[in-house]
């Protein structure tokens, strides 16, 4: 079996099409980042993941992390890997080139986080946290506080872990009970127990830095008294050295089904008393902030479903391309490939088209984020920043469930070898299956769909986007029925669905928020493999077979994918139904 | 978290169903299998599975089997448990009674089953082998072969394996390539290299049976040139002792993502040119008589995925009553358990469903079987085969499908632990992994129902079918829509299935084969919890609680998992879109 080899030609593709799409190409500040740059870019990203974060994936899955006399080592080749990482100056692709980074918009950090995903998802999880705490810390830090943590940070000397569950507090952020008291020198001594910190203990760094959610003596019960603050594990001095170790200890890790070589770790804060801690921002105020990164989170993890994916696909591809087995089905005695077998090509045009569906969503909404930072139009702005909330937890939800079965039917086209370790696709499903839960699970981002997204702006943002795949469907006239079917997919959302969730049968909402999620999440792929379509149908000469392919996507796509919105919709309008009823406790 | 506990009261009533719809309980042969047997068996095969069976579960998982100096070594507790299984008669409880078995009638047995299923899977798959294999030699063994080889069996002194795939012969068994060369005292030499034999060497018996399949010198090329052969581990005295080894060598085991206490063995047959079968039946017949174990083996695989749902269940139920996070929809401060978020007991209900319309499905298969052996009545007969036979591929395929599904929902509930091996729902996850490929991939399955049990027999066994189920929607009239919604399934399926199938699109039947098996799958389903709550609506002031969960259930199924069987047909219909024309090659 190969290992991951980065899909630049997908990449470079989809990132035009979103620049072209969202108009962010033609930003005056956006002239330095032309297609050359990207390129370059992108190809350098793509050798390295390739090159070397994918070998290290399946020994880390093996090895996975120990915990030892109190400390996290991380598995055989991660420091080597951690360091060529942090010289070759990638953790700050996106960050500010002021403290270090190298300033380049999300358009291009977005395909470039995919290609590590794809290559080792359990390595490179540091990245998103270290780049979403870093975002706080320049909304909402001290000037003192930017420039004591923010270069470390980038650099890679210290990493960033974000300590928000407690055993009683996952998705309901609001029961923590981590305590956290103001000293006379301003500091906050920190008391309290957390679990599930990605990275929260490992041997990569100088020093961890943990974004610490507590509430304070005198905060309000509920998710309204949290506040956020930085706990390094070392204390820093005046200086910016570091001095002695900080009251922070790691109690264990987990065990986990997949992510082996991330260690997910318990930390116990101020078990002597002398954790001490600094307030970012004001007190109350840190699920606020905490929130700028929970965004970063979601859509990193959303892309960890087209990583898994992609990485998925190109391990079944290569085997159905390779293993014979069984006769054409028209006929005749020789042995085929089995990609040449209809049903094993169906399950691989559905995990290729979810991947290209997703991943062409995902590239979309980093450039509409980087249009919404750039523009000067405050209306264009407003209408893109809403776009991407609404579109925040239906690609996160949606990637991440099409992640498990994507990885699920890569294990099916291997056979009896997908449940063998060895392949290494049987990882990928244990990888995957967290990506659905952490972040916010389904449910959660569900909810947030429903009732922040549509039901509180009274549905102008899900209009508007139904509008404009409305427009869409328009340029796929020479697909069969692919704009009727799009139509009333669109219709039947503005028609019957908005209405509905404005009407607040809360047991139907709430009951059927993952259905109208999923629905929605089809119809994005739907609609933006509709556009790559229309796209490679006005180039089809210059490369017939790769165009082609990418129409033939589109169509697999309607006739195989969108059928099931109907049906979600369906069930949604009677989401109800046995549950009201239902006794558990019987 | 408890451990699995058998649902006698779910598996009593289901059992009572099946009787009486089939009529099965008024065959004078029946009369001896009264429901006090009945139940004294089911309560006492609980008992086992839960208190026996169920606490080695986890500890097999973390162990798995070890392969030293050749050798395979089960995991602690293992030898004690098959130790007692045997000793209490439970190796041969569907077994003729002339060779120590039970002679219990399937309806009886395959509940049993499924409970040592839910409970342990990886220890107990030595038995469909040993039930499927003692089959075969009841049929095809001669009188001496049945003396020789079946009491130790039954008795469990030895165990049996089957011994099918090879490295380039899984799915394509007409590709193997194992010789068997007649010697001129009747007895065959054995040579070839065999994969993915579960229990194919272990430390549990004094003897292992493999039933080899294998090619004659002179057999015709392709499936029609395989001969079955009886190749014991230890050589086998004239006086039914055991002698000296034969020449057969376990050369490794696999390490699986699941299923880690079940040993999948490779084995080398004939290294030293010294290894002795003997022919079942006659040469190059070997498939038709492997068939009866197959049949045994798909059937007992579809019940791994009722008993793996089960066990999801379970766990995520208990789980879902005791976490408390967030608060009542509704609106109030008090934090409750999750099992009262609409958006959890929709998951629950998604697995319970499944189960109790699969556990259901199963039964009547099983009684079925049962009436088909002892009517005297020969269209019956017919009948009941040609039912059983179309039925077989879509619970065998369909049961294992929703399996994966159901462990990974269970997760689901769990959130962050389901992600976490110690609470044993990610086990089930990876346990349940292999159920859609070994005793064939859901896409045989799926080739089989379109092509043999469909097209062959004109759609005659699926038009039976549907019209029994349209008879049954009547019973519905209580349950909203649901008459008319299975009626237009059945009726799609009976106008514009049946003669697409009989048309021979090739291309479209084997890329949509498994979206018709799903639709078939999800029909049955709704079928069987039809048929339930129109038997609930009848007790309900028996027991309202459980009853009213009962009618419940088919509501929820109504809504949520029926409208998927339109969006499947539509998709079958056009299967062939995109397909055609990708090149994968590109």
């Amino acid at each position: 079996m190969s290992l991951y080899q980065a899909p630049l030609k997908d990449i470079q593709l989809l990132v035009e099409n979103a620049l072209t799409t969202t108009g962010l190409d033609e930003l005056p500040t956006m002239a330095d980042f032309d297609t050359e740059l990207v390129n370059a870019v992108l190809e350098e990203a793509g050798k390295f993941a390739a090159g070397e974060l994918a070998p290290l994936n399946r020994m880390g899955d093996i090895q996975g992390c120990r915990f030892e006399d109190g400390k996290v080592m991380t598995p055989d080749g991660w420091k080597n890997a951690y360091r060529q990482f942090c010289d070759a100056g990638w953790m700050g692709l996106a960050l500010p080139a002021e403290f270090g980074g190298q300033s380049l918009p999300r358009f291009i950090a977005q395909p470039v986080n995919e290609m590590w995903l794809s290559a080792n998802l359990a390595f490179i999880m540091f990245h998103a946290l270290t780049q979403g705490g870093s975002e706080i810390l320049m909304h909402f830090g001290s000037d003192e506080q930017k420039a004591r943590y923010l270069e470390p940070l980038i650099s890679g000397r210290w990493t960033l872990a974000m300590s928000l569950t407690e055993p009683n507090a996952g998705s309901d952020l609001g029961a923590l009970t981590t305590r956290a008291v103001k000293q006379d020198d301003g500091r906050y001594l920190i008391k309290g127990q957390k679990i599930y910190i990605t990275y929260g203990d490992h041997d990569l760094a100088d020093n961890i830095v943990h974004l610490v959610l507590a509430r304070t003596p005198d905060a309000p019960a509920g998710s309204r008294g949290i506040s956020l603050f930085l706990v390094p594990k070392y204390r820093i001095r005046e200086d910016g050295t570091l001095g002695e170790a900080n009251d922070v200890r790691c109690t264990g890790i987990e065990h986990k089904t997949g992510l082996h070589g991330s260690p997910t770790c318990s930390i116990s804060y101020g078990d002597k008393d002398t954790c001490y801690g600094e307030l970012i921002g004001d007190e109350n105020r840190g699920l606020a902030a905490m929130f700028i990164l929970m965004n970063e989170a979601r859509l990193s993890c959303g892309i960890q479903g087209v990583a898994l994916g992609e990485a998925a696909y190109q391990q079944a591809l290569e085997y159905a391309l390779e293993r014979t087995q069984g006769t054409d089905y028209r006929g005749g005695r020789e042995r085929v490939a089995i990609a040449q077998h209809p049903d094993v090509a169906r399950m691989l045009l559905s995990i290729r088209s979810e991947v290209m569906g997703l991943r062409s969503l995902s590239y979309l909404i980093a450039a509409q984020i980087d249009k919404a930072e750039h523009t000067p139009d405050a209306d264009e702005r407003k209408r893109l920043q809403d776009r991407v909330a609404l579109l925040t937890p239906v690609f996160k939800a949606y990637a991440t469930e099409r992640a498990n079965l994507m990885a699920g039917t890569g294990i099916q086209v291997f056979g009896g070898m997908g449940f063998v370790e060895e392949t290494g696709v049987a990882q990928l499903m244990r990888d995957a299956r967290v990506t659905t839960i952490y972040e916010g699970t389904t449910g959660i981002q569900a909810r947030d769909l429903v009732f922040r997204k549509i039901q509180l702006d009274e549905g102008v943002a899900l209009k508007a986007l139904l509008d404009e795949i409305d427009a869409d469907a328009n340029r796929l006239e020479d697909l069969p029925q692919a704009t009727d079917t799009l139509r009333q997919a669109t219709g039947a959302l503005r028609d019957q669905i908005v209405p509905m969730v404005s009407s607040g049968n809360l047991l139907r909402l709430n009951a059927g928020a993952v259905l109208l999620l999923e629905a929605l999440g089809t119809l994005c792929c739907a609609w933006q493999l509709g556009n790559l379509a229309a796209l490679a149908l006005s180039r089809r000469d210059q490369d017939p077979v790769y165009y082609g392919n990418l129409i033939a996507l589109a169509e697999y796509y309607f006739a195989h994918s969108l059928p099931a919105i109907q049906a979600r919709l369906l069930s949604f309008e009677q989401a109800e139904a046995g549950i009201a009823n239902y006794r558990f406790d019987d």
